[in-house]
């Protein structure tokens, strides 16, 4: 594997009556030695060079970024191999979550750290962003587009500083970054204009950004370090979905895999290694905390697990074993399924009164009462119900278009935020994955991210990104009649016809 | 010939649905139809796009440079192939020129304009700038390096826009630079420190300096224009040489040229096609203007021809045909030649009195007075003839160092602002020059200027000038005995040995 950055210490010959090699060729060489052939060096390194090489005696370390062609990227004096990192940014609509990778160490996981998109603070979903875009500068204020590119950027640069001090080094110690986002994300990032993405015929700027210098785009770490963002496809299928397939690695394999991404949209993949068909829906909302009264996204304080015993109490573990504050989607559809399973609501979500005090009466409805402040309202499992049969709806209208059934599915990938901690029994069981052999599924987490860490370690990876787009067919899900019916069919738990999942039936 | 920039008209189909091809992948096929693949295309281009392609139904005009892989570094709605700008800079110690060229039409000669280089301002030759830089900021002032940076690309600036504004255009529309400078010009230009260019072991921080963003350097033309910094020899030879060497054609010839370069140093280069020998010796400053009492740069209001008739009265032209305000070099070496010629001065420079009240008592000492206010004093004659013994002995030592004689000179290249004008039968006359036929001189001028104007015009060009530096060793000119007792024999009108001058003495 080879990562994007490398660093290589170089012990130079100094400069003498003998040898008057200037300081940027005696670099080169020393590099060349190295097997390395750089080209261009930034004006902004060779200013540099003087005085790194002559600060220790010509010994330096220089840092060479392999995204584009080999481009030396900085120099420092002495033997500074350590601290080679790289940012991993999913750049979510809600949710902006970073991680810090030790290009060294090739480490199973890095530091991460997250905080909620302060885009949303400007414009709620996809559609107002774009719509905000429009805006003229005010006084105070830039234009819609910039508000929303710093406001993204300005973020990252806070959490990629916070990991940078968890880790104990500086920001300009990390070397690459790469972006995972939505096609909208990617625009609003690089500052370019979304206004087609959302108007026919749906053409964005690019499906292949490119590099781009950090301090051209105002990230906060190395100046001239590479910031791959990752490609589209279409205004529909973003690199956060191409990092996905990648982290899945049901691209490599003959068999046919589902990946299924539920974030603040549900993406369903279904494919192999020759051919992909992607579709997405809004159906997951109600999973990242949105709808849902006391939901909340997975953070410390989140109940991400709960049971519900035979006298109807609850027990429950929480994120950072803290005092708990909400519950994330594992949790809901672990309270979904558990409130099913012992009776607590019928097949349609309505409390069935007077089995226990958990049951109360709230100004929402009857609600089941986790704990203090922590509700279960009809109307949330309302909103789940919903996104649960939506999810599996698309799910059935997707693999009949393609004329399989879930039966020929190899591996079926929950990812997302959510998918992290879902137990995917309690999913089957209250109809929202379909009915297959639970090791079929497999949990990949935050996999935008995973797969912008694996771009960052493997220069490979991001040839492998683009296989996997030009493999994408994109399925628009029509809310044609069929949909609805199918739709009104999954508002049930688990589903009204039974066959479709008989050992949910079973037990 | 390949320009270093290029223009091409873009009919591209309108995105539809048929068509949903991506705003930048779109042009990009476009500039494939033309057989140009460009490379990685900036994010300033990317976020042009959408609004020049639909503000114009899909024609546009894309703008390549070729300088470092092909890139597009503009785009503009409609078809606007003319104004494909180049600008050529003459970075010199003394005076900054530049040049804007016509990269569609391959001109003769642009238009150019010329300025003191501020930074003379700062400090007055080379090494009080290299000093210069070493200072730190302080209230209202940058650091010296920075403060000389700024002078040097502030005034290129002022230069490009006054250029773009006397052709009509916008200095936008220049889409390349190229610098030609001495090696601690090139240094000051770049922001690289050139402390030690005059400390020993004389190491430049680079020969190669590369292609930069005109942006990065704070040059107001086109932002992603790539602007070509030609590259230096050590810390003696520059690419002002290079370039001169490249304008002269001496590189391609199988015959031995002599190439003299006055600007603020006198350069000399020795050879063809297989070897260049360069030296250079701080003989040029009373050519420039900077010694002599009334001398001034060639630039409208300096006379630049003068004859002294029999009545030892003068006659002269003045550029620009407007009242003479000073000399320039050529007209110096004119005046010299003629009070020689007509006895109002002896091979020692001094005044023979009692001839012509022309030649009157200044506060000086006795001097010829050309004009109102523009005298010409012994003091000026004996720098002058410090000037033309330091040239003549220069070329006397290398060409002997070598194992020529001034006969086996096919062609001999007279250079640098002072190099426009001059008469070569009267530099010989006063034995600045050697006595070889008059037909095997050459008047480049401005050559460092000329070869910046064929480096934009022929991307070839910069691979010529590379192959140059490769070929060129470097003579150290010292001040040796043997030295001194040839320039003490050239301290006279036109030597001492009259073997050396036998036209002159024919005369």
């Amino acid at each position: 594997m080879t990562p994007l950055t490398k660093k290589y210490f170089l012990k130079l010959p100094p400069a003498s009556d003998d040898d008057k090699t200037p300081d940027l060729e005696r670099v080169l060489a020393g590099l060349r030695c190295e097997e390395v052939n750089v080209g261009p060096v930034p004006v902004s390194v060779i200013r540099k060079l003087l005085w790194a090489l002559r600060e220790s005696n010509f010994e330096i370390t220089a840092t060479v970024d392999f995204s584009g062609g080999p481009e030396l990227i900085d120099v420092e004096p002495g033997r500074r191999l350590d601290n080679n990192l790289g940012l991993a940014v999913d750049l979510g609509t809600t949710n902006i979550v970073c991680s810090l990778v030790d290009l060294n160490n090739v480490p199973e996981a890095g530091l991460s750290a997250s905080e909620t998109n302060p885009q949303t603070a400007i414009g709620e979903d996809i559609l107002a962003r774009i719509h905000h875009c429009l805006k003229p500068p005010e006084a105070g204020r830039p234009a819609g587009l910039e508000e929303l590119q710093l406001a993204a950027v300005n973020c990252i640069n806070a959490l990629a500083e916070k990991l940078a001090g968890n880790a104990g080094v500086s920001a300009n110690d990390i070397s690459c970054a790469c972006i995972s986002g939505n096609t909208t994300m990617a625009h609003l990032f690089l500052g370019l204009d979304p206004y087609n993405i959302c108007r026919a015929p749906y053409v964005p700027a690019a499906n292949r950004f490119g590099v781009f210098k950090a301090k051209e785009l105002g990230l906060n770490i190395k100046p001239e370090a590479q910031v791959v963002v990752l490609p589209n496809v279409g205004s529909y299928v973003g690199g956060d979905v191409l990092a996905g397939i990648l982290a899945s690695g049901m691209a490599d394999r003959d068999g046919i895999s589902i990946l299924v991404d539920v974030g603040t949209n549900a993406e369903i993949i279904v494919g192999n290694k020759d051919w992909l068909v992607a579709c997405a829906g809004a159906a997951g909302p109600a999973l990242e905390g949105g709808v849902v009264s006391s939901g909340m996204r997975a953070a410390p304080g989140a109940i991400d697990r709960i049971k519900i015993d035979v006298n109807y109490e609850p027990s429950f573990t929480v994120i950072g074993n803290e005092s708990p504050v909400g519950m994330c989607g594992s949790a809901l559809i672990d309270l979904l399924s558990e409130l099913f399973r012992t009776g607590l609501i019928d097949g349609r979500g309505k409390f069935i009164p007077g089995k226990t005090g958990r049951v109360v009466e709230t100004e929402w409805g009857l609600a089941y009462s986790v704990a203090d402040n922590i509700v279960f309202t009809e109307k949330d499992i309302e909103n789940l119900i919903r996104t649960k049969a939506a999810m599996y709806t698309a799910l059935t209208v997707v693999t009949a278009e393609i004329g399989i059934t879930f039966n020929e599915i190899e591996s079926f990938f929950v990812a997302g935020t959510f998918g992290e901690y879902i137990a995917a029994d309690k999913a089957v069981s209250v109809g929202m994955l379909p009915d297959i052999p639970l090791n079929k599924f497999k949990l990949l987490g935050n996999s935008s991210l995973k797969g912008a860490v694996l771009a960052l370690l493997d220069l490979e990876a991001i040839g492998k990104i683009e296989k996997i787009a030009s493999l994408i067919t994109y399925k628009e899900l029509n809310a044609s009649a069929e949909f609805m019916s199918l739709y009104r069919a999954a508002m049930f738990l688990p589903h009204t016809d039974s066959s479709l999942f008989p050992s949910a039936y079973k037990s």
